[in-house]
């Protein structure tokens, strides 16, 4: 039964945890952040999941806590941010940040990033330009070893899961989409493994390229592979997943097949609306457009239309009342983090409500 | 039995029926080159079987040959460009122009159009900015009369069919991707029924949202819908539906709901590779990509590991040889365009090889 933590207890535990391995105070505070808000908005495989994960990549050298991130090289709206590997968070926030100012200079702006860990949720990053007003498109691709994808008839995965993800403003919530281009995410195979449950037809592979449910047979070894978002339209999301890839990598200056590169390419896109039309017309065509959305009746399934980030924005509400899940397993793996780093979580956990 | 024409006929027969309908010389011949183009590629759902039917939209006043286009506004990086119900490839062009001089001088470009009639294939104008140098994505929106799609959980459509389309250099032929966000255009459901056919499943629903493989349960009426790119994960393809609608209404400052409004909402996006990395590197680095994802092995079902694009640039080779087919029903509703313009075709079928 998982034990209920506050979105700041959750917040303080990754805080001091991560200033322990050596982050400075405010890069501590923003990854916990980042990741008790993805905890809160229901994204648990992207939450408090990772505080131990992140401790031991920083164990293995993966990540430098406090390592220099610098702007490379700019020219007009672009730039290429190197984060230096330090935590994926602080350089993926950098990076938006850097994407925000160019927006705000030349109204469209493009920043890639190099150097950059894991950095969670992509859609936090797109979901903090709109909470300024600006619409961010962002793509992340994944080093050579997350290639479990794979490009359209062929069988052997040559693309990460690719996640493509948005954000626009409206008078409320901002929309906020974050899609993987594959029709399934690696962890979530790795769940089904673990229950030892089959997994839903035209997810997966063998290593031959044979279609299977068996996540056994995607595991291998040898191998097998996750299909392209689409179905019988693979075709589709391979080209969107590609398209990732190249933005991730080769715009980059990276080769896809670089076995040093480590972490995530992003690719961040933002636009200020404000260049077409004043911000304020901009959000009531969205929330207008929204609403006509909403209008296609549920049908006989009941149910409801929903735009993307409602139900994560609905259940960041919820669990910052009621409180935020985190499972056994992973309270163990924070526990055995402090121990490593000989930090003392009682005095968090006595003020804890 | 389809008649074969070469690329230089199918333009020349385009320019003169686009002139006789008002359009200067220059826009007639590159409406007409651009469908000749998407039929040499052999998209011929988008090419000389558009010549009659764009002459009928003129005789019914939804497009103004020789209408002025222009910058109605721009700031930094970005502009809207009114399209003034020209034919579309002559808005959309010059939309594409002004984006990649804003590209030029900014290194990233945003570019929306209003007015803007349809536009045809869309890989044309990011495959333009791609034999520049540069990286291009393209959405394009359609009115409310074209919304045929589902959002996720609905039973009504709400979303045109709206295609992302983007554009790669390389150091050969570019990438050039092209796709719908749903799971099949409504012309394709029109080609099933008029066979007399059931569509594959997955497809359509009908009025009241209920899964079918008849189209004629698709157009009823009451109509029903066609559902987003994805299958089981259609809420990715419901997502990049909703993208390409903010991005071609809400930005251009329209309602999506305006009935109003006709043609499609075009936004561009160019990124100047240079600003990141030479443009050598760049396309080697695409190049080796592009190698990287060919190795992947095509398995027991034979085929090929193509990216997006090659298929069509090896059919414009081989019918800019062998001749492109235009079928009887098409070349029959040209001659009729012909006589209703009062053009005689034959000085340039008699000189035809």
């Amino acid at each position: 039964m998982p034990q209920l933590f506050s979105f700041d207890l959750i917040t303080r535990i990754g805080s001091v945890l991560f200033e322990a391995t050596g982050a400075p105070a405010d890069q501590a505070r923003l990854v916990a952040e980042e990741l008790a808000t993805s905890s809160a908005m229901g994204h648990d495989s992207h939450g408090a999941i990772r505080i131990p994960e992140y401790i031991e990549r920083v164990a293995r050298g993966a990540i430098i806590p406090g390592a220099k991130f610098q702007v490379e090289r700019t020219t007009g709206g672009t730039a290429i941010v190197d984060c230096g590997h330090n935590y994926g968070a602080v350089g993926a926030h950098f990076a938006m940040a850097t994407a925000i100012e160019l927006a705000r200079q030349h109204k469209v702006a493009c920043v890639v990033t190099r150097r950059c860990n894991h950095v969670g949720r992509v859609g936090a990053y797109v979901q903090r330009a709109a909470g300024d007003g600006l619409i961010a498109i962002a793509t992340c691709s994944s080093p050579i070893h997350g290639h479990f994808v794979l490009p359209w008839g062929g069988t052997q995965g040559r693309l990460g899961t690719n996640p493509i993800a948005y954000a626009v403003p409206t008078g409320g919530d901002p929309i906020v989409a974050d899609i993987s281009t594959c029709v399934a995410p690696e962890g979530k195979i790795r769940v089904y493994k673990n229950q030892g449950k089959a997994v839903p037809e035209g997810w997966i592979v063998d290593a031959r390229g044979r279609a299977t449910t068996d996540p056994a047979a995607f595991y291998g070894p040898p191998l097998g592979a996750i299909l392209p978002l689409g179905g019988p339209a693979g075709h589709k999301g391979y080209a969107l997943g590609l398209l990732v890839e190249i933005l991730g990598s080769s715009l980059a200056g990276l080769a896809a097949t670089d076995p040093t590169v480590a972490g995530n390419g992003l690719c961040f896109l933002v636009v200020d609306p404000e260049a077409f039309c004043p911000i304020e017309s901009f959000r009531s065509l969205v929330d207008a457009t929204v609403a006509y959305i909403k209008s296609s009746n549920p049908g006989d399934g009941g149910g409801e239309v929903l735009v993307p980030g409602e139900i994560e924005f609905r259940t960041r509400r919820r669990r910052l009342v009621e409180g935020i899940p985190v499972d056994d397993p992973t309270w163990q793996a924070i526990l055995q983090s402090a121990r490593d780093l000989q930090v003392d979580l009682e005095p968090l956990l006595t003020t804890r409500r």
